[in-house]
């Protein structure tokens, strides 16, 4: 198997990439300067080795604790339930959230076979206990999956009034994902929250 | 800069991908096996380092001399002239060609400022002279540079009429691109061509 035939098997491999989308790629990479393919390759190769996930709330980062979590100019009493690390990028930087982060790694999804006991509840329920949340807003996923999710954390939290307890607002196309939503959306489904 | 950060800038410039897939294929990335991760990284960053295109008919390759004019069991009186390397890869495995290839490396587009003079056409010539090609089977892009080329190589060969030159057939979809054409399209107007 020759260079450019292994790198289309490997580029295949990625998500949404079919057999002539990993052709043109590759060619493109052929035409492309020599350094750019150099630093591409050493940021994938060595992206693992440089991050992992902040012990605090999941999500990725290369310092001990993440740059949310450390930064002491974030509502530390406003909480924000995502399902994924990459969910915390979308919302940060929709401008329309200053409080901390949770990243559960999933939503409940039992035909799935993803239980709670499969995500980071035992950690979210330590900090809910031991921090001073007066809000906790679930930003998971408008699906099913994730409005499960959303409705397992309210009756984990049943018993306590003194935290406010709200999900983003409608906004944001129902059986969508939260990756692919646009900031001025995210933004505004932040604003108009709703409590539950 | 962080790591996730420094692969999604790069990931950016790669062609068809915004800010959103970027971010969602480095996630994927950091979700994947690390082997798999190092094999994808190393294939990228060694790419140019292991290939050159081939000195007869410019396809790329690993060896001296690429596989299609090494090849003994080819049809060395038929060549298909194409306008980049990742278009002898299409039409060889089309199933519907056993000859040569000839690499332009572009077509003819006077707007674009690529003449004549920046493609293959020296070399194309000599083979031309030097081999014992009975028939030419333009294969370019059906567009207009694509057209403009066969015309330009057909006027080029005007004298010679112990070869017969020929055309991919209509069935490719006009305006569109031959990287993306399927297999059974690509064979038919191998097969369906016509006489110029």
């Amino acid at each position: 198997m020759d260079a450019i035939e292994n790198l289309q098997n490997l580029l295949k491999r990625l998500p949404g990439m079919g057999e002539k989308s990993a052709a043109r790629l590759c060619y493109h990479l052929i035409k492309t300067d020599d350094s750019f393919n150099k630093a591409l390759g050493a940021a994938i190769s060595s992206l693992k080795e440089k991050i992992h996930p902040c012990p605090i709330c999941g999500c990725y980062t290369e310092d001990e604790i993440c740059k949310y979590c450390s930064d002491s100019d974030r509502d530390k009493t406003t909480l924000c339930i995502v399902e994924e690390a990459q969910d915390v990028l979308s919302i940060a930087s929709s401008g329309a959230y200053n409080g901390l982060f949770h990243v559960l790694g999933g939503a409940i999804n039992p035909l799935g076979g993803v239980g709670p006991e499969n995500l980071s509840f035992p950690l979210l329920m330590k900090r809910i206990e031991e921090g001073s949340f007066k809000e906790i807003i679930i930003a998971t996923n408008p699906t099913e999956e994730g409005d499960t999710t959303a409705l397992y954390i309210r009756h984990m939290l049943k018993d306590r009034n003194d935290i406010t307890l709200s999900r983003l607002a409608a906004g944001l196309p129902i059986g969508g994902d939260l990756g692919y939503a646009d900031k001025l959306t995210l933004a505004r489904s932040m604003r108009g929250r709703i409590r539950l």
